[in-house]
C-alpha cells in the first residue's frame, strides 16, 4: 500500500443471535467505518462458524441466489431444504440444520431413536446433480445420532440386516445394521470432495461421544444413551470392516450425531473448524492481505469464542495474512479478560454498551451501537495511517 | 521520538465520581496501558475541573503535602481547611468547598442569606503568607451568595454599613454594605496572581445570575432569591465605585454564589475553564509534547463533557502540542455520539461495561475494567508504533 491508497478495511463478523444477522452487523460497522475515514475501501464478509446460519452467511457474502430441493426432515416428513453453489460452480453448499435439524421436528416429541439424516442425503444429492467439486457440509442443529448414516442413505447406499432387509432410520437401525450396499450410491458422491465443518472435538463413541453428550438435549433418555452408544459403536465397526477407516475416536466424528462418521469413512470426507473453513470460503485470506484493521464481532465474546469460533477464524488468517493488519471484536458482551483475547491474536475487544444498561434496553440499539463503536475504533486504529 | 524510544502516553483522568479518585483511576489505566506495552513510558496526572476534587488532584500529580489551617465554615463555626503549594512554591490552591461547602453546613438547614466565604479568605491569607506568587481558587461545591465578600473580608477588608459599622456576613450583609475598606487587606493580596477556576458561565445578576440559578439549592426561598439578587446588584455596584470596573455580566462571575465578583474586581483575578487551568497547573501541555498516546476518563462521558470539563481540557491540550496524539476517553458510561467526540478532537470514547449490566454490579470492578480496557485501547493505539 502506497502512502497515498485509502486504507483498506475488511468487515467479517459473525451474526449476533437474537438481534443481527452477520451481514445486518456487517453493514452497521461498514457505516462506522466509513463515517470515521470517509474515503476507506471497506469489504464486508458476512461469516459464520460452521453451524447454524453458516449457508445464509455464504450466500450473502458470495451473493448468489438460494436453491431449494424437496426432501425429508428429521423424522421422514416432507419438506424443503436450501442451497447454495459458489460463484465460480465449483463449491456447494449443504446446511445440515435445513433439512434434518432440530427446529423442524419441535412441533412433536423428541424421536432419539428415529430421528435420521436422510433428508440430508438427498439434498446432497440434489447438490451433486448440480456439478460442484466440493460439497461443504455444515454441521451443527441436528435432531438425529445416526451415525450420518441417513447422509448415505440420501445419497442412495442401502443398510442392510443379517437377512437382507433393510434396517430402519434413524440410530435405532445402526443396532441391527449388518451390511452396507454401496452399489446404489450416487455416482458423482466419491468423485466429489467433502468437506465438514464441525465446531466440535467429541469423538464419535464414549463418554465424550455424539450420544452421551448431544443426545440427552435431542430427547435421549438415559437407557437410549446406552443404546445409542452402542449402536454407534457397531456402526463404526461395520464402517472399519467396509473401509479401513477407523473412526470410534475420531476428533470431531461425534458432531451431529455422529454425521462425520459415515462421511469420513465412505466419502473422504475432512472434519475441518467450520470457522476457518467458512473464512477460506469467502476469501477472507485475500481480502485481508493489504487490510489496514480487521473487524469481526459476534454476540458474546468469551472463552469459546476463541476455540474455533468466528472471532478465532478471522485472528488466525489475520495473523497468516502478509500485512498482520489489528484484529477487533465488536460485542454485545465481553467476557474474556484483554490477556486472553490478545493471546488468541485478538488485537482489542469492545463491548456496545455504552455503560449499565439492561440487555433489553441495548438490544434494540444494537445497530447504531456498532456504528457508533466501529467509528471510533477505526479512528483510534487509522489514527496514524 | 526516534523509533528505538519506548512509546509515551499520558493517562490524564477525572475522578469517577462515587467510585474512584483521579488517582486511582489513573493507576488502573497505567496497570492496563503496561499490560499492553510492557515497555512503555506511562505518565500519570490526575485531573480534575477546578471544581471539588481539584485540590486531590493536584496534590497528587504534584506529589505535594497537603496543609491544614484553622478556619471557620460557610456559618461561621471553627472549622479546618486544607491547601497546598506546587513543587516550585510558586502556587497556591485553594479549594472554595474546602472551607466554604455546602457539605460543611449539611448538618443543620441551609441559611441561604446568612452563609459566606469568610473561612476561605481566611484560608487564602494563609496561603500568602506561604510566600506563593499566584493562586489558584477552584470554585465549585458552595454554601453561600455572598457575592465574594466574604474572601474580602476574610483577607481583612471590611464592609461597611452607612454608619460605618461592619455588616453582617453573607448576601444578607450586601444589602446594607455602603463603602468597602481595604485598608486591613492582606499585605501580599494584591501582589500575587489570583487565578479562578470556574465551571460556569452565569453573570452575577439577572435571570442567568447566582441567585436565581444557584439560589435555590442552597436554601434560598422565591423571596430569599430576589432579595439575594437585589443584594448582588448593590454590591457590584459599589465594587464598580470602588475599583471601575463592572462585574454584573462577566461570564463566570455568577459560580460559587458570585465569588469572581469581588476577586475580579478588588484583586484583579483572572476566571479560567476550570480544566484548561488544571491542567497547566499538573504540566499536561509538557507531558504531551512527544505522547503517542493520551488517555482521560471520567464517570460520565456525555455532552457536558466536551464543555470544559476533563476531557475538554486534555483534549485542547492535546491538539495543541506537536505531537498532536489521539486522545482516548475511558468512562463509566459513554452518552455522547462518535460524531460529536470527534467534533470535540477526541478519537474516541469507550465505556467500561463489558455488555448489559447493572451499575452496581459494574461499580465494584471498575479499576478491574479500566485496566482490561486500557489495554485494549493501547494495543489497538500502538499496534503500528
Amino acid at each position: 500500500m502506497t502512502p497515498a491508497d485509502p486504507p483498506h478495511v475488511v468487515v467479517a463478523p459473525d451474526s449476533f443471535k437474537g438481534s443481527l444477522s452477520a451481514a445486518e452487523v456487517a453493514a452497521a460497522v461498514r457505516e462506522g467505518v466509513l463515517a470515521a475515514v470517509p474515503g476507506a475501501r471497506v469489504t464486508c464478509l458476512a461469516m459464520a462458524d460452521g453451524g447454524e446460519g453458516t449457508l445464509d452467511a455464504l450466500v450473502t457474502s458470495w451473493g448468489v441466489d438460494v436453491h431449494e430441493v424437496a426432501t425429508c426432515d428429521a423424522v421422514g416428513r416432507p419438506t424443503s431444504a436450501r442451497w447454495a453453489v459458489s460463484p465460480d460452480g465449483r463449491t456447494g453448499v449443504v446446511e445440515l440444520a435445513e433439512a434434518s435439524g432440530l427446529p423442524g421436528v419441535s412441533d412433536e416429541p423428541l424421536q432419539a431413536l428415529h430421528a435420521h439424516t436422510r433428508g440430508t442425503g438427498e439434498l446432497a444429492a440434489a447438490v451433486l446433480d448440480a456439478g460442484v467439486v466440493e460439497v461443504l457440509v455444515c454441521l451443527g442443529g441436528s435432531a438425529s445420532t445416526d451415525g450420518g448414516s441417513g447422509v448415505l442413505v440420501g445419497l442412495g447406499a442401502r443398510l442392510l440386516d443379517a437377512d437382507g432387509a433393510p434396517v430402519p432410520d434413524g440410530g435405532e437401525g445402526l443396532a441391527r445394521v449388518a451390511r452396507l450396499d454401496l452399489d446404489g450410491l450416487h455416482p458423482r458422491a466419491r468423485e466429489v470432495r467433502w468437506r465438514l465443518a464441525v465446531d466440535v472435538t467429541n469423538p464419535l463413541v464414549g463418554e465424550l461421544g455424539a450420544a452421551a453428550v448431544f443426545g440427552p438435549q435431542k430427547g435421549a433418555s438415559p437407557g437410549d444413551v446406552v443404546f445409542l452408544d452402542e449402536a454407534l459403536t457397531r456402526w463404526a465397526a461395520l464402517l472399519e470392516r467396509e473401509t479401513g477407516v477407523h473412526v470410534h475416536d475420531l476428533p470431531g466424528a461425534g458432531a451431529a450425531g455422529g454425521v462425520p462418521a459415515a462421511l469420513v469413512a465412505v466419502l473422504g470426507a475432512e472434519p475441518e473448524p467450520g470457522a476457518a473453513l467458512v473464512a477460506e470460503a469467502v476469501g477472507l485470506p485475500a481480502a485481508v492481505a493489504d487490510a489496514a484493521l480487521v473487524v469481526t464481532g459476534e454476540g458474546s465474546f468469551d472463552s469459546q469464542s476463541v476455540r474455533g469460533k468466528v472471532a478465532d477464524g478471522v485472528a488466525r488468517v489475520a495473523a497468516a495474512s502478509p500485512a498482520r493488519p489489528p484484529v477487533v471484536v465488536l460485542a454485545g458482551q465481553v467476557l474474556l479478560p484483554a490477556e486472553q483475547t490478545r493471546a488468541a491474536g485478538i488485537t482489542a475487544a469492545f463491548s456496545i454498551a455504552p455503560g449499565p444498561v439492561a440487555l433489553e434496553d441495548l438490544l434494540p440499539r444494537t445497530a447504531a451501537r456498532l456504528t457508533d463503536l466501529a467509528a471510533s475504533v477505526t479512528r483510534l486504529a487509522l489514527a496514524q495511517s
